[in-house]
């Protein structure tokens, strides 16, 4: 066998409904992860590219949040009705698409320190 | 902000006593996932290498499977007391743990068929 292709990871996490940031899981982030498997397994590519719920990624903001790796490439706001737009354009086409890409300087991401990692 | 420097996917899911892979969780995938939390935040690296929950990765027989991303170096059969040896070695080294590693054609992943992915 192999390792997969590419791996979607879509956060499912759930906050209390008194959290300001709110959580992926409330604004749909089951039903994008079912959205994915769907789509990818009707093209045939279920375990060629693995879609994967996910625990909370850290951009509850910006929810619903997606990672795709090995790309590295993160979205926001995904809602069901972009799953097939992704699928289509960057899963297969390998085009990420724009206007759902979160820019780096958006994510709640660090930089080491010089030596902290080699 | 910035992307995370390493992001790390442990498996936590649940599957029924009955089933004869096994699960990540049942062998103690949520004491690995509370054990890299500790690790790297102990070493400062919280938001640079974020540790995350995941669903099923697919890899149930090689449990407590977890997956390094970008890199995409997978452990299989991953227990508390290895944790700290991954951090130092790879996560912070960038040495792979060599003993834990899951090699792809051990994995459930498959390659692509020509013109099914760019």
């Amino acid at each position: 066998m192999a390792s997969f292709q590419r791996h979607v990871f879509i956060c499912v996490n759930e906050r209390g409904a008194e959290d300001p940031r709110g959580c992926c899981q409330a604004r749909g982030g089951v039903e994008v992860a079912a959205a994915f498997k769907q789509s990818l397994y009707a093209r045939g590519l279920k375990r060629i590219v693995r879609p994967n719920k996910a625990g909370c990624l850290d951009q509850c903001a910006l929810g619903v949040s997606v990672v795709v790796y090995p790309d590295g490439v993160w979205y926001g706001g995904v809602t069901v009705e972009d799953v097939e737009q992704i699928v289509e354009e960057h899963i297969v086409g390998g085009r990420p698409v724009a206007r759902l890409v979160v820019p780096p300087d958006a994510l709640t991401g660090r930089s080491p320190e010089p030596g902290q990692l080699s």
